[in-house]
């Protein structure tokens, strides 16, 4: 089997290649924005499908070939968080999900040339303890996390210092249910 | 304010640096035998305690310097984990793992002149999926994980593709729970 991984994330291509199977990463351009009246927790699943089945031409994929597409939402209150686009948006974000749990939302996206894409979420719920403003501040400066939904790496020293617990799975937040995608990925197998 | 890390262990020395201030690797070595009338919920800080009391010379420290000790148990129905001697108790022991909860303490010790042991315990419990034979087989194989309490190390291939979820600090499995780890040492500059 030999995965081609359609995300440009580094985190995620780092931990597809931990899974131990051959991996190729692939170009995939879709629109990100999405309908409101899809539900927060579907998001994720909702863009890892848009970018399966309208980016990358399954008809190229061999015989022993999965796409793999994926996108992470962080939910607070029912609410989306994208990705800051300011210091000041940033500040905002993280404020918010000081002293509190949000959830984090991984969707999968599968795809065979036999079976149109398989697709799953996987649901972590990540608690914050109370962040200080100069806490929040040198995260940002130093840190710069622009190019992160919520505005913060779990894997990156704000999540090490200030989470203080979460429930599900660790490697979720960081963009890939690996354990979980190993699995399904072991069931696709055995199905053809 | 300096830390001093009694420690040989890379994981711990790792995430400790990870926290922003100065460290310092120290030997200590003390007998790790604990008493089976230590509840097991309680052998790491207790060993975490006997690491800061029995070994490095407190008086020797300097003002602004705090020594951290700690210890990781793993327990599984009340039971403590160690690890194992050899390839067949570390196969048992990752069978006895499978499919199931068990739970990690890591005990830490804090340590100043001014103040002798302050110590506290996290915990977070772990649930691996059931584990196929030869996913154990070749865990053990090509990680040997026998430094490691209950053969297992979260970080590693297994820990990844194997925990589907945990509730509780990620990094207290690795070996420090680092985010309530940095709250008591804020606590501890700000009464000193």
């Amino acid at each position: 089997m030999r995965l081609l991984l359609a995300s440009q994330s580094p985190r995620r291509q780092e931990l597809l290649a931990k899974l131990g199977y051959p991996i190729e990463i692939v170009k995939n351009k879709v629109d990100e924005h999405v309908s409101p009246d899809v539900p927060a927790d579907r998001v994720a699943e909702h863009l890892a499908r848009r970018k399966a089945l309208a980016g990358y031409p399954v008809a190229h994929l061999a015989d022993d070939e999965v796409l793999v597409t994926a996108d992470t939402v962080v939910v607070l209150g029912g609410r989306v968080l994208g990705k800051p686009a300011s210091h000041e948006e940033a500040s905002a974000m993280l404020h918010s999900l000081s002293g509190r749990s949000h959830e984090v939302y991984t969707g999968v996206g599968l795809t065979t040339r036999h079976e149109s894409c398989h697709s799953f979420t996987e649901k972590t719920t990540v608690h914050f303890r109370p962040l200080e403003d100069k806490e929040i501040e040198y995260y940002i400066d130093h840190y710069r996390p622009y190019d992160k939904a919520g505005a913060y790496g779990i894997q990156e020293w704000i999540g090490m210092v200030g989470v203080s617990r979460i429930e599900g799975c660790y490697y979720n937040v960081m963009g890939l249910p690996v354990a979980r995608l190993f699995e399904e990925l072991k069931l696709l197998m055995s199905k053809s």
